[in-house]
Parts: C-alpha cells; structure tokens; sequence
C-alpha cells in the first residue's frame, strides 16, 4: 500500500504508451492515499480546494504551476475567486497515470507544510 | 460609439441589482470594440487565450488576478499549457454589466503595451 508521503516523494516520468495507463483498480488503490481527491466522469484525476481570499487562491495558482514547471506535468486550474479544481491526467497514455497521482500527492503534502 | 481604449480607462463600480444588468442590444454593442470575445451560451463574457509557454500562461494569469483584485471584479478563469479562457459575469446584477466590459477592454489594453 503506497502511502501520501511515498507517492509525494516520487517525480514524474516521462511516460508515453497505453502500458502506463492506470486500470481502475489501480486508481483506485492510488486515490485511497489522496483526501477527497476522484476520478470525475470524464476520466479526470480532480479535486476541488476552497481559499479564505483571493490572495490565497493565487499563490495555491503559482505553487502548484510551480511544481507543474518542475515535473513538466501540467494540470488544468479552473480559478475563481476562493476555489480552484485541479484536473489532471496524462496525455501521452491517453488517460490516467502514475503521474497525475505523484502531482496530486505533491499538492496535498505541500498544503500540510 | 464607446471605443476600446474609452471602455479600458473606466473603473468597476458596484453594481447591485437588476437595473444594471445589460440586454443584448448593450452588450452587442459594446463586444464590437472588444476582438474575438464573445458572449456564451450561459451569458458569460468570454476570450479564449493562447500563449506560447507555460511562463507566459502564468504571467497572464497573474496579471489578469492583478486586475481582478484592484477592480474588485473577478473572472473565471480556465488555465492549461499555453492556453487561458476567460469568463466575466455580474453575480450582483444576475447576468452581464457594464464591469465585465470594462475588465476585459484592460485585459485588451494591457496586452497591447
């Protein structure tokens, strides 16, 4: 069982072909250590975070753009004033990978510092 | 006529209640000095964005977030690699007002300096 702090200390691969995508029952497995975090209907590795002022909706932005520059690993961000969803999911396999949950893991051990 | 750079030097006002919302006469007219924005099917007043890194994503963002506090009026924004969309809406008026206008013509003046 992969722990928050064991996937938060992972980095990103470069993973390109549908051996790295991710089946449910891995996902699923991987999303028991992310709080609150689901797979939306659309395939999309999601959570939704809420923010006392816009200021701390913009630096959550830039952190996780931060971390998103740093794995070469991009999320979508939809912002709004005192909310953001984080979308991710990898391209390359064409849906779900490992990667999506070492960004997710990365977000939610940055929040905890 | 209002042009582009009348509608950018204007400011957010408060605006409450339904005698400030827009019909789509007014907003019709006033997307005639704004290129390539349009209203959509759920009323928002709305630019797709693209850029040519994720720096220059981020450094837009930012410097709509900039505005959006300094007029306190705050879009919507949907952020990817390279590409941004932006949504203004009036919550306070229930639909489109002359604020949405005014933050997107700055969006337009800044881009252009």
């Amino acid at each position: 069982m992969t722990t928050l702090n064991e996937l938060a200390r992972e980095h990103c691969r470069p993973l390109r072909g549908s051996e790295h995508l991710l089946d449910s029952a891995q996902a699923d497995s991987l999303l028991t250590c992310l709080p609150d975090w689901h797979v939306s209907e659309a395939g999309l590795l999601q959570k939704n975070f809420r923010f006392a002022s816009y200021a701390a909706t913009l630096l959550f932005v830039n952190t996780v753009a931060g971390l998103a520059e740093r794995e070469n690993h991009h999320p979508d961000l939809v912002v709004g004033y005192g909310r953001v969803t984080v979308s991710y999911s990898t391209h390359d396999v064409g849906g779900l990978s490992r990667n999506d949950f070492t960004c997710a893991a990365k977000i939610e051990a940055l929040l905890r510092i």
